[in-house]
């Protein structure tokens, strides 16, 4: 039944939000102050640069100065699961090299978004190319299942295929389809292969089914409640408190999808550590109005009450 | 009927496949000649770097590489319409002022592509941020709407604001979604404005319809038909010769999507270069086998023939 405790990894990961000034600069002091808080607050690492981090919204020097400036500020190198994905394989080697070099415990790696209908050769080849060119035993991924964003999806038998070439590379998947009945195939086919809920409402859900925790953006906001949840699932004496907790991520989790999801996120985030730069988003992205801002901040008032 | 004469830019541009070898390294001397050859075989340019020039299958360095690479090779910079957007605003100015240093005719820019529903503000932003942040008078853009492949489509009220912001920067569009209605419903609404088609067989319709030329695949093999059909089309004594030709092309072009059309083109050139290193592509394509491509170079001999 529990399967989490032979798991290559398991925890509550914050797919960070990125912080920019005004001008749409990165907000690096920020953005390691955020780090280290959320540490505090329960989460057991840093996936920064995922989809709520906006990572492909970043040059990947930017990219490259946001892990140097979280490690800089005292989070350890194996406390992040940075994003290193880029459309090219030159450039995610690129990324990927720097953060294994950088003492990341795992990277979390979009397959290419560019072009679609591709096969699973292409989607093989890609990683495959990666992980040959990084060429660095220390290297741990963490694949990226998000097709309603990327439209490309990791099927069982590319995931096979990947987990046979590379056993020692391959740790486990992030799946954000938001469907459990898929996550619980994943756990249930692979062997030894964490996997990641990208959505919170379903981090209980996902432990009861063996899987390794949560890679999620309302950790931003409620990662003591994620912890919560992850420490007392399967505490029979902890029932009422988990089913609470979890309760009150979702209530958490739907007030960001008031509006686009990241931008409100950014939005809640600005309210919690008071400081207004969390506001700005890199476009496509777009900063909430103040009317928006007016509404979600009275609202976490009275979830937080 | 004929607005092509005061039209911004007009012509038969190649979206120019890109060369590598069988490690995947660029072979920048084979580009540079394939762009020679399709100027002398009727293109009046080069739009490097499109979706067919697997632009986001390489890095920014490898992409500078290429522009510089033609250039030095003894193609004009006013023949030249690098794409240049990446999915970061910071990357695709680095690109833009790149080619724009170098004397590109005009920039090919594709929208950011990661996030999926953003609004027409967000993708405006992209571009204005683009255009000022690159902040050069000699700054000429084309927009790229190829909804099929980002998922993000230009709105009309989209490019009527980017035309009113900036009426000396935006100066057309490349329209690869394959409508000719949408394609003549933007040369009726937009004065001074260039439309050209992303489809060979539209090349003779969109000219007809009053906008300015194609960027195409196909014209990497049948730059001369393509030439063709421009120069003639609105002779009323070429009328034969018109239609042959476009007929030609639209044969040509069929064969491009006998498989995944990229890879497929890549085949083809291979063999009317006479090169094998042609058939080679980045994940996450894949190249044609051989059973494949020698279907294909039998069909191309007997279209020769």
């Amino acid at each position: 039944m529990n399967k989490a405790t032979n798991l290559p990894i398991t925890g509550v990961y914050c797919a960070a939000t990125t912080p920019v000034d005004a001008n749409g600069k990165v907000r690096l002091d920020l953005f390691a102050e955020h780090c280290k808080l959320l540490l505090q607050e329960g989460a057991h690492g840093i996936a920064l640069l995922g989809t709520t981090g906006e990572a492909n919204n970043y040059s990947g020097a930017e990219r490259r100065a946001l892990l140097e400036a979280a490690i800089e500020s005292g989070v350890n190198g194996n406390q992040l699961l940075p994003g290193t994905s880029a459309c090219s394989v030159p450039e995610t080697v690129e990324l990927t090299r720097h953060a294994v070099e950088n003492g990341a415990r795992a990277c979390v790696l979009l397959p290419p978004f560019y072009y679609k209908g591709v096969s699973d050769e292409g989607i093989y080849r890609f990683y495959a190319n990666v992980i040959n060119q990084v060429n660095d035993a220390r290297l741990k991924v963490i694949l990226y299942h998000i097709p309603q964003v990327t439209q490309i999806s990791l099927s069982h038998d590319l995931i096979r295929r990947l987990i046979k070439e590379f056993p020692n590379t391959i740790i486990g998947i992030k799946d954000s389809a938001g469907d459990i009945k898929h996550m619980e195939s994943l756990v249930n086919t692979f062997d030894n292969f964490s996997v990641f809920a990208g959505a919170d409402p379903l981090l209980k859900p996902i432990l009861e089914a063996g899987g390794a925790g949560c890679i999620t953006a309302t950790s931003n906001l409620r990662s003591d409640a994620l912890r919560t949840v992850f420490d007392n699932w399967s505490d029979p004496n902890a029932k009422d408190i988990v089913e609470n907790a979890q309760e009150h991520i979702n209530a958490w989790r739907e007030l960001t999808n008031s509006y686009v999801q990241l931008p409100t996120v950014k939005a809640m985030v600005a309210h919690s550590r008071g400081n207004l730069d969390w506001l700005n988003a890199r476009p496509p992205l777009v900063s909430l109005t103040e009317a928006e801002c007016k509404i979600i901040w009275k609202k976490m008032d009275e979830l937080s009450a």
